[in-house]
């Protein structure tokens, strides 16, 4: 299996890429991962050769570039490359921890989408309180969506939930304002007739207020709103995370405890961190293409190869192309 | 001035109700309020008639009836009566901690629109790590919002803001995906050019991860949207409290270093308490309509009463009426 990794998109690229990579080859002996990227900035750190593969390019699309203009004029940006080697049939796949609209541009115009796929969707998963975590999608990369694509949505996300996250019959839920079937927006309304009728675990309308708590497998929702709630989510845990610290040092006392407490906070602040559990895919292209968080560090890159490498391995591509053809024919009957 | 309240709304009726309007009418000599509802009921608590006058009634809209249906069937419910109160002249403003729906279709029906305004909408004061807060209009009185609409919000909030929460020259954010002024869906795309344009401090999009931090006073947003982001920071707050909490019950030492710290977590849950900056204002209606919190206690139902009486004081529904009217003027020209 082969996988294209963008060596220099995120943070901290492309030390901890490189790093994050070793450590994958050396846990799956399945996988040959070619580096797209400055060959001499990626030796600085690539201490083993073995079944890791250099493709040199020194362009890069930077996370302030506009998204479908860099992927369109830097055909030589290592992200585009890498997109390009899984065009080509080179890679099964490729992962990126650059500029998202970028990925979602390259995934769109390079890889291409699969047939009956109206938008792809990015669909990261979220962290409940169980540790299990919940699929959302989509999360902008379609932000006018129509019930078509909520149940495209739900059908790739079901797949994906199933085969790599191990979840006999993911339980799907609409995002809605409230749990009554009469709930939401037109497009809510009318998105819940289409899942109620398709060939999924429909769990019917799924509040956000009970979404940490693990109140469904899988959450489908527009772009827009899903963008809205996974950057709500962030911005409070941040937030409080902020009000806590400095609520603790205020005094010597809730100083002393606290810096007792200090590994239940870290656990906290792990759980709430959704880099932690793998990248996030975009759905409903020729092969998996999957975004790094952006803050990656090796262990996440690790994560996100192991995920990709799931995804190969359980032909997630190939089972979504089948159920769309169906539910295509289905509807054509 | 005169207030009618709903004896008979909310976890905690008629007996905070009753608590909290005894406190506002000593706190304010100026007010008289109208409790509708069980007379026997608002009798047990009731040990200070001055300025409080009982409407008697039995019939109650419950949390779990259809709002709209509940509003037109029950006539003489305790919520109807107190918006007939205020439709009738006989009272100048009206609070409600019961049913969101049915008090939104009270408002709509029995008191009515302001003159120019298409939709009302319901407006929450949220928390900020700064603990000024920041005003979120609509939260889920219109799902379906049209550009026009949020326009109609970001002037209502406006108004609202300065005069009752004294803040100069109200910062005005547009909530979206993205900081950019071409981000978005086509709803916030049309309405950011219509905000530009208008007569308010518009700061342009806000993203929802910088809401708890303060990055506007006023912040608008469709009804579908707002509900989420609503309930998203809601949930997030009440998840992170479990977590916290069944992490420090991990083991004795942390649990004594948590009883150290129990005013800390105390003040932390307060300052994310939303019930704690009023009740939401139901703006576009020819007067104040307060939804005070389901779970109000008698100081939130205080918090409520000033927060009406500074609307009425205010004249928020004047200046609100005479700006949407210049606005209008404006567009015809």
């Amino acid at each position: 299996m082969k996988i294209a990794i963008d060596a220099m998109g995120g943070d901290h690229a492309p030390k901890e890429i490189v790093n994050g990579v070793m450590k994958a080859v050396e846990a799956f002996p399945d996988i040959h991962i070619t580096l797209v990227g400055d060959e001499t900035e990626i030796n600085k750190y690539l201490t083993n050769h073995e079944r890791i593969t250099i493709l040199h390019t020194t362009e890069v699309i930077l996370g302030t570039d506009e998204p479908v203009r860099a992927v369109r004029r830097k055909k030589t940006a290592s992200m585009v490359l890498a997109a390009q080697q899984v065009a080509d049939g080179t890679a099964d796949a490729c992962i990126s921890a650059g500029n998202t609209g970028a990925l979602m541009a390259a995934g769109l115009f390079v890889v291409g989408r699969i047939n009956g796929i109206d938008r792809p969707a990015l669909s990261p998963t979220l962290p409940t309180i169980g540790g299990e975590g919940f699929l959302l999608l989509d999360v902008g990369a379609n932000v006018d969506a129509k019930p078509e694509h909520l149940l495209q949505y739900a059908i790739m996300g079901s797949i994906y939930c199933e085969k790599v996250r191990g979840v006999t019959k993911p339980r799907v839920g609409l995002l809605n304002i409230g749990a009554e079937e009469k709930k939401g927006n037109e497009l809510t309304k009318q998105a819940f007739e289409l899942l109620k009728n398709a060939n999924i675990n429909f769990i019917g309308n799924v509040e956000a207020r009970d979404l940490l708590d693990g109140v469904a497998d899988v959450v489908v929702t527009d772009g827009f709103t899903g963008n809205m709630v996974l950057k709500t989510i962030e911005g409070t845990a941040l937030s409080m995370f902020k009000m806590l610290k400095s609520s603790l040092m205020s005094s010597l006392k809730s100083k002393l405890a606290a810096s007792v407490l200090k590994p239940e906070f870290a656990a906290l602040k792990n759980t709430m961190d959704y880099s932690e559990y793998g990248g996030a895919g975009l759905f409903g292209l020729k092969a998996p293409v999957i975004k790094a968080h952006g803050s990656s560090n090796g262990q996440s890159i690790f994560s996100a190869i192991r995920q990709t490498r799931e995804m190969v391995e359980k032909d997630v591509v190939g089972l979504i192309t089948m159920s769309i053809a169906e539910e295509t024919s289905n509807k054509d009957l």
